[in-house]
């Protein structure tokens, strides 16, 4: 009677500090997520193993997956494909593992449209002094300049818009216990449970 | 800039241990909730003080809040009212301060109908063993009597739907700790920030 897995998208303005947070949370004690396993065109490496450092397959393979809508989000990378497999993510959170994935705005709002049901994290900058002083910078910046920040910034907070949870990276330990906190709580969403709870009822 | 506070809502079937939950929630060092002060027809009794213990009002009085929809939800006991003003409450969360409710079924519909946005939690018996035995009881029951109450635990599950979450009641101090983190998590939803963020670019 295991639950589906969570799919747990950090994501955020580039500079904010993602891959720190992602860094920080797998190293923590109490988590206990499935790298998501990612398939890429570049050739395997001495050592690595198929399925566990990557998919590996021919760029043909990788091009028809995309084309087929089967992956999650990818990008291409000095001439390689690297991606997240949609049926692999899939498959595991059938067996009722977390899966977490740290990605660009972009690749984040893909992955939306594919499982609406993720857990969406947006990770901002500290707080308005910081979002002012990257706007107006130094205040030797030409008005162009301010105004394209502006408009970035205001781009940036739309796209928030898209997500569930929007938590400050004021400092890496807090960030990281937010985000623990979220997944948790997600875990008990109705949306999540009434199933069990209604099979419970009808296998009694 | 402060943000408005959350309507956390306690509820769940009887017998589920609510009240100790609530208790132990308010005993608890880290959380800052606003007591809830309650509206009352009964006399006030010495010591007692007005707008601390409760609203002391006039049986009139009280009868033209709950034709006004003004009573946030409300309850007849020993032959006076009590209930929770909706204005009291509103003004509360206004000032950013949480507001906890801890309430029957029924009186929680009540509450949604007012206060859409509020966290709504669905205190659940612990597990299926407990709910089977509750509802099988000691195998000394008449079928009819099985048939009753697993009736009131399917739509004690059909309530449960209209919550956000279920938090199991296994032990008090675990049902404790996820009530806490819920409230926690609910404060980033972005739903509740992006207002915030939004006047944050403007005021720039």
């Amino acid at each position: 009677m295991s639950e589906r897995g969570l799919l747990i998208i950090l994501s955020g303005p580039s500079g904010v500090g993602k891959g720190t947070v992602r860094k920080a949370i797998f190293e923590s004690e109490d988590t206990d997520f499935e790298y998501s396993v990612s398939m890429t065109t570049r050739e395997k490496r001495v050592g690595e193993v198929e399925g566990i450092d990557y998919f590996f397959r021919k760029r043909a393979e990788f091009e028809a997956l995309i084309a087929a809508g089967e992956m999650l989000e990818y990008a291409e990378y000095v001439g390689n494909y690297y991606g997240t497999p949609l049926t692999y993510v899939n498959q595991t959170l059938d067996t009722g593992k977390d899966v977490f994935l740290e990605i660009e705005v972009q690749g984040a709002m893909k992955v939306k449209e594919k499982i609406p049901d993720g857990v969406f994290i947006f990770l901002t900058p500290p707080d308005l002094t910081e979002l002012k002083s990257r706007i107006v910078g130094r205040g030797t910046d030409k008005p162009a300049i301010i105004e394209e920040r502006m408009r970035v910034a205001k781009e940036e907070i739309e796209m928030m818009s898209h997500y569930d949870y929007a938590v400050v990276n004021d400092k890496v330990e807090l960030a990281v216990e937010r985000i623990k906190k979220i997944i948790v709580s997600e875990h008990y969403r109705v949306d999540r449970v009434i199933e069990k709870y209604k099979k419970m009822i009808k296998e009694l």
